[in-house]
């Protein structure tokens, strides 16, 4: 993409109304609008991140036989009545619609899901299952803070899955939580990540949560010094002792949850009566479970975890694009290297505007590419090309073979 | 995908609480699932369809430079009443945040966009310019009717053109008249769809819907007899001449509005205050266009004007999938077919459940992907493959390297 036709460009300073750094930048940026608290809008930069994203959580949903739907944001009253979660869900967003009905807005989905599945699930034959969705979500916060991290209004990928029995559900959720890993692995967020135990509810000891080691997290989290594991507050005021080695060292962090994963049980197919028939024409009550990860959330997280003074160190597999190509003055060699990246599939921002040096490398610091390429007379006239990588402090000329060898 | 891993399967009988054909038969096979009165949701097939529209929509979308954001649904009061949109916006959903504010669910979203591009436009250097989103809209409708015509929640593009003078305008909006002609005849309703004069605001003597002529439509136009455009019912009841030819010969036809572009002059900058500054200097308010287009409705209106009395028939572009397999019978050859199919990277449905040959087929009709495969014992005999196009009456034999040219 040319950056003469993006629309946003970097702001020179910080927003005010923001205390939170994730959000700070990528307003600064370009990334995101804010309209209020804890809403904010995805400009084109933030809206390739956001995909980008969702595209790996997507592959590795698809890769445990997730099925992918969209379900709706509105539901009816009755539904949330029937689970005894109408008052008790946190955060709920409530409205009335112009056929005097009461609706919810979708802070989460088992009250919709379950209804769903319902219409198909009959025999052990159905089972089991695992749908998911990538939605904007809506809680009612009181206060909305630390940016993207804890919104109003937020981007989430819930999975809910249908089992005949607890093991069953149990090698299912153990499969979750590897494809979970795999998706931190792949945004570089893994070395921060702990497997969290948390409260599990009446039908597990503990549910996972997944906690992400950061400064600016709202949690507490209690690493154990011997396992690679943590659990939470709750747990530690419970139990004191590692659920895994039983000893009682922990070191204390700030955490983001950045997923969580639950045992539901019957909680939610009791009220709706979602059942099946056994191999032997028995009824029995399907077991679920449910996997939820935060994609706006995620996107906060990397930024928190992965800057320098000048801006977001983005990984490449969420970079808004992969090469920032800058042309320093008008020249006809840095469009030719464009039209021949482009041709290549390598994915490329192009500064073709008529801006000063100073200018164009700051901002290239604040999209953050991994590759920042630059082509000025002083280079032409070395017939090489200048790379310089966003984490690195030193920038090399090179031949433009060598250019696109690293590329590939 | 094999069959056998899809949740869904068609309902042996039409939904009794639904009253038109397009969510009938979408829930019966299996594509959508109904919540609430206009509130659906989508289901794996479904998903599947409307990715491949709003696809399509995006590509349209980029050629006019469009540029693609994601605004939020919630948006606080104050940028309605600074537009007196609040009270007088038909069906706006009005809800209560727990920090005391009052919110609207964006049902269009102009009040969110000016704002933004408020922060990015200074100067003429920085138009024309173009964004557009892909997002679930909201309206508070007294009567949800016509299934997925007219929702509370539904699926819509929308975009917002910002140019210097009404000759910049004009042009864009021309462009963009002629992609979403480009769409239609993509979804293969281009034959069925007419530009209508409808009534044009403060800015311009008439805005432009775009109707696509259906039995079920909710809309009438007047066809000229003469030209390819109708007006509607407003345009008739005032002029009652063609706008374009001044006849006033017109064909009533019912119609279903499925999207319409709009030029707003600076009805929505002048409240924000959205100004440039010209070459020379002068500070002058942006002037702008709307283009909006119905997602959720093309699926219904492609439903609605495209089946027969066994289902839907899908025009390529936007089949759940290109080819469903069915194999009779378990058979190697079915599974190497497949296997043959999807290296080819053919967007593939493989029958291989265990079932009557009847229930598939009628399954296969009602899912209507357009080449329907049969390999039976039958058919492996004769060393041929049974084929049959869903639109066709009669399959025939074919070899199959025979089967994969036609699907090349």
């Amino acid at each position: 993409m040319k950056q003469s036709k993006l629309f946003t460009q970097a702001i020179k300073t910080l927003p005010k109304d923001e205390d939170s750094y994730n959000a700070q930048i990528l307003i600064q940026a370009g990334f995101i609008d804010k309209i209020g608290a804890g809403i904010y809008n995805l400009l084109p930069l933030g809206k390739i991140v956001i995909d980008k994203i969702s595209s790996i959580i997507r592959e590795e949903m698809n890769k445990v036989d997730g099925q992918e739907i969209l379900m709706s944001a509105l539901s009816p009253k009755d539904v949330w009545l029937k689970t005894n979660r109408w008052e008790s869900f946190d955060a709920l967003f409530k409205l009335k619609g112009s056929d005097k009905r009461d609706y919810a807005l979708g802070a989460s989905h088992e009250e919709i899901v379950v209804p769903i599945l319902k219409k198909y699930i009959n025999s052990y034959k159905d089972l089991p299952l695992s749908v998911y969705q990538i939605q904007t979500k809506f809680r009612n916060e009181k206060r909305a803070k630390a940016g993207l991290i804890r919104g109003r209004e937020f981007l989430m990928k819930d999975m809910y899955s249908f089992h005949e029995n607890s093991q069953d559900l149990d090698n299912y959720y153990d499969k979750v939580k590897d494809a979970y890993f795999q998706i931190f692995d792949r945004l570089n967020l893994k070395a921060d990540t702990y497997l969290t135990y948390a409260s599990g509810g009446d039908f597990s000891k503990f549910s996972h949560e997944f906690q992400t080691v950061c400064q600016s997290g709202e949690d507490l989290i209690y690493v154990c010094s011997k396992c690679q594991v943590a659990i939470n507050q709750e747990i530690i005021e419970e139990q004191k002792v590692c659920p895994v080695c039983e000893k009682s060292e922990f070191k204390q962090k700030k955490a983001v949850e950045v997923a969580n994963i639950f045992k539901l049980g019957t909680r939610f197919s009791e009220p709706f009566k979602l059942s099946y028939s056994d191999s032997e024409g028995q009824i029995k009550p399907v077991i679920m479970g449910c996997y939820g990860i935060g994609i706006s959330r995620l996107m906060a997280t990397i930024v928190e975890n992965s800057h320098d003074e000048k801006g977001i160190i983005w990984p490449e597999s969420v970079a808004p694009f992969k090469v920032h190509l800058i042309s320093i003055g008008q020249n006809e060699k840095a469009q030719k290297l464009y039209d021949h990246l482009k041709q290549l599939q390598i994915d490329v921002l192009y500064d073709d505007r008529d801006m000063s040096a100073g200018n164009k490398f700051s901002e290239a610091d604040l999209i953050a590419c991994p590759y920042r390429l630059v082509v000025s007379e002083k280079t032409i006239e070395k017939d090489l090309i200048e790379v310089k990588k966003r984490a690195d402090k030193e920038s090399k000329l090179i031949s433009q073979e060598e250019v696109l060898k690293l590329l590939k």
